[in-house]
């Protein structure tokens, strides 16, 4: 039995999933050699609704590219974060965007205001996706930044590199900070929102 | 047992087949209301291999998001062609770029120059995935070509809409053109280029 790693990405439509799913995935698969298959699924209820999509790591071919128990949730709003989170394991990583999400639903998670950021760094609420890519690739082992640096880099519209670069390195600042927070009082704690933005 | 439906987009990295699915799967899932899954695979050959994207469409929620028995092949280069064209349901539906696919591993193929057609007319390659995504609407009973131009639009870069929109109408045209060829000859023959060329 090899090794599967599953990540799924959620929040609503138009929060740019989609092509953070995709960029994470031909980073981990074209980049690093794995087998990834990455996946988004349409429903009746995906109008309005919330939107996901998944990415799925492993060191063979990838037979069921649909998550089970994952390894990683990103929940770009609470509705999604309480949707999804009874699908992480036990030890999973639960990572929210605190701009939209106020109401854990477990105690262990990361809390990164990626929204407010991408509003009041950069202006442009669209980059909210990418500074949460930057995030992923600080906070999950099999992740390479300058994968995703890569990838991001071959995906987005030209013209826009500099803007996507900046975001990446916000969102891995960000992560830096949040991680350093968390082993200063074991469990992760909400970081006051000044000091955070302060330090992009 | 629900109705499933299994469509392959593949070809070369670069031909756009990652975004000809979103597209195509968000033209089903949320135009038209049936759950849809789309999914991509990378892997350690996926550098400069083949690319391959995939639809499924059921009147069901999908659990298992992976084609089995394809209900449509589109093969973008030879390559694929030859990889996937096994894959077919004895009834499924072969549709090949005639501009790279010249060996037709199974009599009954639509053949259609979709990258000669971006060149030729559009002096831009990069839509010959567009042209064939209106090929598609008007071959697949499932796909509707206004679902399809609603989904590209909304999708497509801003500022690119009419070429978008004017390379979906030469796909459409071409594919009818190809269905009365067809109904002409009973199997799919090669439509002479210069006479099929001059009625885009």
């Amino acid at each position: 039995m090899g090794f599967r790693y599953e990540i799924r990405l959620s929040g609503s439509g138009g929060q740019g999933l989609i092509l953070m799913g995709i960029i994470l995935a031909e980073a981990i698969g074209i980049y690093e050699g794995k087998f990834v298959a990455q996946t988004q699924s349409y429903g009746p209820e995906a109008r309005g609704g919330s939107s996901k999509s998944e990415v799925i790591v492993s060191d063979e071919e990838i037979d069921y590219p649909k998550a089970m128990k994952l390894d990683v949730l990103l929940a770009m709003n609470q509705k999604s974060c309480d949707e999804f989170s009874p699908d992480l394991k036990p030890e999973g990583l639960l990572i929210v965007d605190s701009t939209f999400v106020t109401q854990l639903p477990i105690p262990r998670a990361f809390q990164i205001p990626f929204t407010r950021i991408a509003r009041e760094k950069f202006k442009r609420e669209v980059v909210a996706n990418i500074i949460a890519l930057g995030a992923l690739s600080q906070l999950c082992p099999i992740i390479s930044p300058r994968a995703v640096e890569s990838a991001v880099l071959a995906r987005v519209p030209k013209g826009t590199e500099k803007l996507n670069r900046d975001a990446l390195k916000a969102g891995m600042a960000a992560a830096k900070r949040a991680k350093k927070e968390w082993g200063q009082t074991e469990l992760p704690r909400e970081v006051p929102k000044e000091d955070l933005l302060d330090s992009y």
